[in-house]
């Protein structure tokens, strides 16, 4: 029914350059050489080239093999060939060979670098879920109400293959948007939105927001993609922007890949389908099942983009569901200040931070055959680090560095008491416990405890948190045993957080900054202190121990003294 | 002169879908609109489509915006278009919208991520060179005399802008293969290799060598176009393969994908020259001088390739002007083995190496202007860690390990002895140095020198090191407090290096292993000790603590105890 579009007859053409002469330019022509054969070929080339019939030529490839009934029934369209005299002939004139280099499919589905950050244990799908929970997070950024990111884990067999869901009630996506989407490092930066270039809008840069939270971390143009095929084999995109009629649906798999690739059809063209809310008349496969009620659920929403990923490895299945509670507290972690508002989650009677709550639901579920689903909203997890480092601490310091013309970092550090016996500096509670310090002989280990070696600054990026990238200390709260007013103890009560503007880089998986330390350190700095939401010009390291040292004085309910000097209870507090 | 490549026109064709039925499929037509006015287009649809003159219809992008005579004008070729009876009818039939997604060019010019693992001025540049070695190791594998690879830094003006010149005697690539080496993420293993499919040869892979030096380095498709974006703006190959009679020249430039997109081209098309040995003559650009030169060397040498990286970040020129001895002995480093052969570099005059020293020619000279040029042969730089290692040494162990049914590693230790005052154990010259650890009250540290806390084993993936992994030990090379007869501080005076062949995996950018420490420790994993080349199913602890126990007794010539027992001198060796 559509035969303009698709024609019959593969095209098939070549470029023929002469090459017989000493100097000046070759001469090149087009021959469409569809249902030649190798006779006619020839007879074509003498006219064409004007060859006369005792004249002696070749026909080469650019590689010189000559061209014969054989190779010539072998050519392609597009195919460039070289007219000599004769074999050896040197090529005195030069050709210019037109030739096309697609990117293999490989570049989509096998550039997530997750796996080369999981080490000893320690699991990276959480941050590929990551990434799709941010394009969540960029998408209902202006949205009215909740904004709803819902994670469905569809892992009852009675429903079909297993399918990782990512659903927000986001802004969705027009067919054109959603094209972009598939186009590899195409970024906000430099796409086109629209079809019409009276439409186009560039980007614009979020105004400040405390924390940096401007939920703006779309960045590369690769996070959605790496994402979904680290996940699996195959994602359906379904989407709906605000006020459209119509569902746009787009498929991508590797199984896809790998068919037009086997046929020789062109890689990366595919289709978008364009449908009605609800109309699930297009899955007929088994392994599906559970689309029919996803889709049916469109009717109710006016915007909304579904993330589909099928093909789920089953090494990340069991993953999911044995380490359930794992991965959905490092994701509480991530995105703890967007979850929790600015001051994060206080859970402490005394404070009262309701006006600050963000409006963002982040719900995960687990769906298993005959058992009951496993339900989570990520802002009721109460054991991720930030909410540990929050509810323990007693006191807050909090700064701000500026870095060169427009590199902006909030600094917060809190205060973990000593009280009575132990430390409040909290643990993480499934951390891999470090080979136990062997007591050496002669040797007593001072600071055991506390913060001990760790570093002090975790570092959130646009208000999410970059997991590979800690900042140890500055100068300016590190312990100096000269002068330092405190006991080195209490400054491994210190924990911290950072909270960087989109004017410092992070890898393209988010997963590392690039510079950030080697940036704050630089001598250009400018470090200020923040008092009730107010800058400061002060001497930051003096605040600092100041600070510190009313800490001890006013929350240290004991001070304890290691090694050979035992410990002493303070009896003036 | 060639026009039926190049028609006048390009060509505007729309398909346009007629939604308006309640069911069944919609009818779908390709509509060629070049020069069409839009009243004109109306009365084709009307025609196409059976419409009656007094029948409601609109004509909708797929995102529902209306085709009026303004947006007729901007359509593009291959846009689709919903013919319905009003702009809010529903889409009862779904329509598949032909797209493409072809990615960004920045795949191509943004994808070397060594910036993110450069920290604390450690400098990833001599990591990009090694992408252009690993090619040309790879290429001159099956070379009869020496193998040569000639890095040249061109950064004398009166010749042009500064430029990196990766030169080699290898193989060269035809056309064809030219043509491959642009394709991103096209690995060996899935590409084709010559125009014809009769030519095609699969990969094969090599026989298994000693310590993986199998020059098979070539592995995800991407290593060299990441390494000369990061360099430089634009790349510039010329290569000849053997016997072949013509130079093949492909040019890749930031620039030029810029100039596509803005007109609109086809970004991943381009050309290659074909052209006579020595022929220059299309080098015509000032910036370029030194390309004469350069090419006139072609005459004389019947295989080889050239890199040619221009635009080189200023950043770039600095750090090897200023750091020349840091980069030259960091790749002195990284191809260790494949200079000096299995047994490394060996000084020590009792030895004699001269059968295994490698036929690897590694030479890297800096030009600038009215200086004599720098010139290092990578093979005479002798303050490599890896030399180091060998010269400071008195003893080995070799072992083997086994993981699953073909990972093979071979691992050697080596016992750098305490010699009278002081540890053999060498000192990276260029180490940054850690802060000075502080010596805390009432304690003494024991082990600060020697090896210290650094990781025993540098790793080797294919002969070559993945600089960025290290493996700190193995239980059965780690010191015990119950069980070992020698003192702690032996277990200090051994370094080591694992060379894997390729069943491990590394990342894309070869800087890190993915798991290789995971994998090596895992139960399965079987140890076997080599001495003479002969394998030993043996109790590997039992041997290496024998093996250390003798390093003791016979090449310490003093026993240094830490902190408070003093130093004591032994009198029975
Ligand atoms: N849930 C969503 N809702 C609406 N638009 C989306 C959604 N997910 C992705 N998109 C669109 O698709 C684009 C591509 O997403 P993708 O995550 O691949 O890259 P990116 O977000 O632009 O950059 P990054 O590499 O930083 O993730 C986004 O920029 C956004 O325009
Ligand atoms: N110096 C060279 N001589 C001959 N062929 C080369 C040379 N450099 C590159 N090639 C060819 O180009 C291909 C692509 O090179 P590139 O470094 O981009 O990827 P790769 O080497 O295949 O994989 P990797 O990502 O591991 O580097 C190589 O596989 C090789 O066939
Ligand atoms: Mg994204
Ligand atoms: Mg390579």
């Amino acid at each position: 029914k559509n035969v303009a579009q698709t024609p019959n007859t593969i095209p098939r053409k070549v470029v023929v350059f002469d090459c017989r002469l000493e100097n000046g330019d070759a001469i090149e022509k087009v021959l469409d050489i569809q249902g030649m054969e190798f006779s006619e070929f020839l007879r074509t080339v003498k006219k064409e080239f004007s060859i006369s019939s005792k004249e002696r030529f070749v026909l080469l490839t650019t590689d010189r093999r000559e061209i014969n009934v054989e190779r010539f029934e072998e050519l392609k369209d597009g195919n460039t060939l070289h007219l000599l005299q004769s074999i050896d002939q040197a090529l005195s004139v030069s050709t210019k060979e037109r030739i096309q280099f697609l990117p293999h499919y490989d570049t989509l589905i096998k550039s997530g670098m997750y796996e080369y950050y999981a080490s000893e244990g320690q699991k990276s799908l959480p941050y590929a879920f990551a990434e799709l929970i941010d394009n969540a997070l960029s998408a209902t950024s202006n949205n009215d109400g909740v904004r709803k990111i819902d994670i469905r884990l569809m892992f009852d067999e009675s429903q079909g293959k297993p399918a990782v869901v990512v659903l927000d009630n986001g802004s969705g996506m027009t067919s054109k948007q959603l094209n972009n989407w598939a186009v590899y490092r195409l970024s906000k930066f430099t796409r086109e939105s629209s079809e019409f270039e009276s439409d186009h809008m560039g980007y614009v840069r979020p105004a400040p927001v405390p924390r940096s939270l401007n939920s703006d971390i779309s960045y590369f143009g690769v996070g959605g993609k790496q994402a979904v095929f680290y996940i699996g084999q195959s994602t359906r995109m379904i989407t709906k922007p605000a006020g459209a009629m119509d569902v746009h649906e787009l498929l991508l798999s590797k199984e896809e890949f790998e068919k037009k690739e086997k046929n020789k059809e062109d890689i990366y063209k595919g289709f978008i389908l364009n449908r009605m809310p609800g109309d699930s008349s297009h899955i007929t496969h088994e392994d599906e099942r559970f689309l029919h009620n996803l889709i049916a659920e469109e009717v109710a929403q006016d915007h909304f983009t579904a993330v589909v990923v099928t093909g789920v490895q089953p090494e990340h299945v069991a993953f999911l569901r044995a380490d359930f509670h794992l991965w959905t507290r490092e994701l509480a972690h991530v995105y703890h200040y967007y979850v929790h508002g600015i001051h994060g989650n206080d859970m402490r009677p005394s404070k009262d931070n309701t006006d600050t709550k963000g409006n963002i639901d982040i719900q995960i579920s687990l769906f298993e055959r005959l058992k009951v689903p496993r339900l989570v909203n990520v802002r009721e997890i109460s054991n991720d680090m930030q909410t540990l480092y929050i509810n323990s601490s007693v006191d807050v310091f909090e700064f701000k560095a500026q870095v060169e013309e427009e590199g902006t970092v909030e600094g917060i550090l809190r205060y973990h008491p000593f009280l009575y016996d132990k430390e409040t500096y909290p643990e993480d509670p499934y951390a891999i416990p470090s080979l136990p310090q062997e007591d050496e002989e002669d040797c007593v280990i001072i600071n055991q405890e506390g913060r001990g070696k760790k570093p002090i600054f975790e570092c959130f990026w646009n208000g999410r948190l970059i997991p590979y990238t800690t900042v140890a200390e500055f100068d300016w709260c590190t312990w100096a045993k000269k002068s330092a007013p405190v006991p080195a103890e209490c400054y491994n009560r210190i924990s911290g957080a950072l909270f960087t503007n989109d004017k410092f880089q992070v890898s393209t998986n988010k997963l590392t900054f690039m510079d950030l330390e080697l940036r704050l350190k630089d001598k250009g700095t400018i470090f200020t202190r923040v008092v009730n939401g107010q800058e400061q010009r002060v001497k930051i390291h003096k605040e600092f121990t100041q600070w510190l040292k009313d800490c001890h004085e006013k929350w240290d309910k004991q001070i304890k003294f290691s090694g050979f000097k035992g410990s002493m209870t303070r009896t003036d507090v």
